[in-house]
């Protein structure tokens, strides 16, 4: 399989591209820091995982090494996002026999430094349930999108959204954790949201610090006794939530130790 | 609020538009028969009630019929396909204040007549429930494209979902009517699926034609006593079925009536 590369800011796509008519794709937005990809081999990890759920082939590694690092010559900090479609096809959803996916590659320099506190509000708008789609970073976003305009009416930096069926999935864009009685647990995302990069992270390093993380179904209310609440992000890292509506919370010692580790600082 | 017109099949979109971004926008698929869009108004109403749901302009109608007319010029028969996208936006789920919406219109030729009978095999492939999604024809459709991926392997014309909580949706492009016990019924769509263009004529025409339409839960197992099942789509028309899985079903009456209808032969 050809994979076509387009480096951005300024690349198109046809308009008959899959991932514009139906969402036929992933994507995956990566740190810059130090002139690298911070977690490469998690996004990496992530993008091979959508490919096999959606039956998409799967870029070469060297081939996509080589894209990413000439489109992030000379930024030493920032961003790269990918987005991998199923390319052209022919009308209705059958994916074509033979595709000739699209990898779009856009990179920027930022020198933002993320706040390390955030206040957070639950939103309204919620994340439907669906085992296939869980987990992986597909195009089809917008209960985040409108997650986001929900947001934007209300004063506060991230929203808590939650399934249909009711349980904490997490941020529009961002994982949650939280100190319940002393243990730290994160939502089981098996049947909606999306595995981040900074989570997987967080989790394996809290593992060899010898701290083990649940993943579990977690209700609303169980967050007002929180000792701790903290959301995670691949561009953002470890944020400690500071407010979840009219509760309070102090910002946690366990965020602000894994900040201080190697990898997470932002 | 300016709207791009992107006329194809040759155009493209910015690697940073939001319809493939995250699959902000909508999209229409429309019949051309006698060199006139079938139902215009009732694609009309749907992109605008879409419109509305996702906080998208509207686009003037005046302005859309325009490059319709210009889209499809010379055209007796074939398809019309739009998509609204809320065009490109910088980084992030948040929809732009201002946003510069894009509108993509591609017609083709055909002189394909749908077949009148098609077999139906259940999929394992379900669709999510979200009350704020439902119904509109919005750009998210990976789990139509995996359900056509799961049919492809299949020895069957369409495939039949069903919601994550068991009730019957329809097929990957097409809704479902079915006659129980001489009763017309069609699935509540207020959680899943696509409110379809020929679902909402049939409806219409049936209740001019004295014939009351139930929308309501329809579980898997009801089909099989069925007295007649038949499919809809604004391409295909009313299309019976004569195989659900290892049920066979004769042509009903009611499909081939409503096909000898004006506006609804193919």
């Amino acid at each position: 399989v050809r994979f076509r590369y387009v480096i951005g800011p300024d690349g198109t796509v046809d308009m008959a591209d899959r991932g514009l008519a139906y969402g036929d794709g992933l994507f995956e937005t990566m740190a810059i820091s130090h002139g690298q990809i911070r977690h490469y081999p998690l996004h990496r990890d992530r993008l091979v995982s959508g490919c096999s759920r959606l039956g998409l082939p799967i870029p070469g590694a060297e081939e996509l090494e080589t894209a990413i690092r000439s489109t992030t010559a000379g930024i030493e900090r920032g961003s790269l996002k990918l987005i991998l479609t199923r390319g052209s096809g022919p009308r209705g959803y059958a994916p074509p026999q033979d595709p000739a996916p699209v990898l779009l590659l856009t990179a920027q320099a930022s020198t933002d430094r993320p706040a390390p506190h955030i206040s957070v509000v639950r939103l309204r708008q919620q994340l439907a349930e669906s085992e296939t789609l869980a987990g992986i970073k597909h195009l089809c976003r917008l209960e985040q999108v409108l997650g986001q305009q929900e947001l934007g009416q209300r004063d506060a930096d991230e929203g808590l959204m939650l399934s249909t069926r009711g349980n904490v999935v997490g941020g529009t864009s961002r994982n949650l954790f939280a100190v319940l009685n002393g243990k730290l647990v994160t939502p089981d995302l098996s049947r909606s949201g999306i595995l981040g990069v900074m989570r997987r992270a967080v989790i394996a390093r809290c593992a060899e610090l010898g701290i083990s993380c649940v993943e579990r179904d977690i209700l609303p209310d169980e967050l007002a006794a929180a000792d701790e609440l903290f959301m995670t992000n691949a561009l953002v890292g470890i944020q400690s939530v500071i407010a979840l509506d009219a509760v309070t919370f102090a910002p946690g010692p366990l965020s602000a130790r894994l900040r201080a580790e190697p990898g997470f600082s932002c």
